[in-house]
C-alpha cells in the first residue's frame, strides 16, 4: 500500500482516467504531436505506469478515439417526435458541439494524418458514419431504404463532415448558420432526386407533411418557393413560350 | 548492348510505361494487393529492373497516384462558354469516366488504405479538390470567392467524391443519373444560403440567366418551382393564416 496523498485508483478506474486525459490532449493536436510523457504528466502518473494500461501511444489513442466515436454517434441519437427540421437542427448542433470540443484532433483524424491512419481509425470512422446514417434513416421511418434515399442520406453525413473540417479551418461562417445549412442542404438532396423520382418525391412529401412554416424547413421553402421562379424567370421564358 | 528481341527503352521511356503498367494494376486492386513481382511481369522486364528505376512499390504507387491525378484534375477543365449546368455535367462525366476506369483504386485510395495513406497520397488528393474547386470558381467568374461561396464549392467537390465512393460500392443508381444530379445538387447547395444571403442569390441568379429551361438546370428549376409548393403547401397554410 502507497501512502502518497494521491488516492490510488482500481485498474478500470486508471483506465478510463487515462482515456479522458489522452482524449482531451488529442483533441487539440494531432496525434504525433503528443507524447506518452505528456499523457503520463497530465494524469499525474509516471510513464512506466502508462506502459502498464496502455501497450503504447497507438493503443491509447485507439481508446480514444473510440470513446470519441461513442460519443459523436450517440449525438445523432434523438427523440423521433416533432418535425423532422427541428430534429435534425439540434442533432447539428450537438454535432457541432462535438466538433468544436474536439477540432484539432478531428481535423486530424478525419484528414487521415501519420498515427491517425491504420485500420482502427477507419473502421471507427466508418462505425460512426454508419450510426449517424441509422440514425436519420429512423428519422425518415425508413427501414428499408432503396438505392436512391441510402445514396441521398449516407453523401448528406458525409457533407456534414466535409462541411465541419472546412469550418474549422477558418471559421469564417458563423457555426449557427453552417448547422442551420446543412439541415437546408439534407433537404435540397433530397429535393433533387425528389424532382424526378417519385418515390423520393413522396420521401419529400412526408417529411414536408409536418413542418411549420416557421421550423428551418418551412422557412426554406417558403424562401425558395419565391426565390427560385425569380432567378430562373428567363430559365422559364422559353418553356412557356412552347 | 543486348540482342534480345524487345527494343531497349530510353530511362525516361521505360519510367513512364512502368507508371502506366502500375496505374493500371493499382486502378483495379488495392496497392497492398499488387506486388512489383506483377508489375514486372506486366511491363515485360525483371523484378531487378523494375528496382532499377523505382527505389519501391511505394515510390512507384505516388508516380502512378501523381499521373493519377494529373488526369483528373484536367477532367475539370473545360471551357468556359455556354450555360454553367451544361459545362459542369461535361465534367461530371468525365469524372465518373475517370472513377469507373480506377475504380478500385480510386475507392482504396480515398478510403485512406493502409499503403495508400502517408504524406503523398493526402497531399495529392488535395491538390485535385484544389484544382477542382478553382475550376468551378472560374465558371462562375469569381476570382476572390467570400467564405460563403468558398465553402458552397469545397463541400460540392467533396460531395462529388462521396457521391463516387458510395456509387462503386453497388452501382445501384445509373451513372448518368448521378452525374446529372450532382450537377443539381452543386445548384441546390448554392440555392439553400441564396434563400438567406443576397450575395449568394447574385450568384445563383447569374447561374440560372444564361440557362436555358430545358438544360440540366432549368429543368430541375422549373421542376422544383411546381414541387416545392406542393409538398410544402401543409407548411405554407400557418402563414397564409397569420
Amino acid at each position: 500500500m502507497t501512502t502518497g496523498v494521491r488516492r490510488r485508483m482500481g485498474v478500470a478506474e486508471r483506465r478510463q482516467q487515462l482515456i479522458t486525459v489522452a482524449l482531451e490532449l488529442f483533441s487539440h493536436r494531432s496525434p504525433d504531436e503528443v507524447s506518452i510523457d505528456e499523457i503520463a504528466a497530465a494524469a499525474g502518473i509516471s510513464r512506466p505506469l502508462v506502459y502498464h494500461y496502455f501497450p503504447g501511444k497507438q493503443s491509447l489513442y485507439e481508446a480514444a478515439l473510440r470513446r470519441a466515436a461513442e460519443d459523436l454517434a450517440n449525438r445523432f441519437t434523438e427523440r423521433r417526435e416533432g418535425p423532422l427540421g427541428a430534429r435534425l437542427l439540434r442533432v447539428m448542433r450537438r454535432f457541432f458541439d462535438f466538433v468544436d470540443e474536439h477540432g484539432q484532433g478531428f481535423a486530424a483524424l478525419m484528414r487521415g494524418g501519420p498515427v491517425a491512419g491504420g485500420g482502427t481509425a477507419g473502421a471507427v470512422i466508418e462505425q460512426v458514419r454508419q450510426a449517424a446514417y441509422e440514425q436519420i434513416l429512423g428519422h425518415l421511418g425508413v427501414t428499408d431504404p432503396a438505392p436512391r434515399l441510402r445514396l441521398v442520406v449516407r453523401s448528406w453525413v458525409s457533407l456534414a463532415e466535409s462541411t465541419a473540417l472546412i469550418w474549422l479551418e477558418g471559421r469564417d461562417v458563423p457555426r449557427a448558420e453552417l448547422e442551420r445549412q446543412l439541415v437546408h442542404d439534407f433537404a435540397a438532396l433530397v429535393a433533387v432526386p425528389a424532382a424526378y423520382d417519385d418515390d423520393m418525391a413522396a420521401v419529400l412529401a412526408r417529411i414536408m407533411r409536418d413542418e411549420p412554416a416557421d421550423g428551418p424547413l418551412g422557412d426554406l421553402a417558403g424562401r425558395l418557393a419565391d426565390l427560385v421562379p425569380q432567378v430562373s424567370s428567363a430559365a422559364r421564358v422559353p418553356q412557356q413560350r412552347a
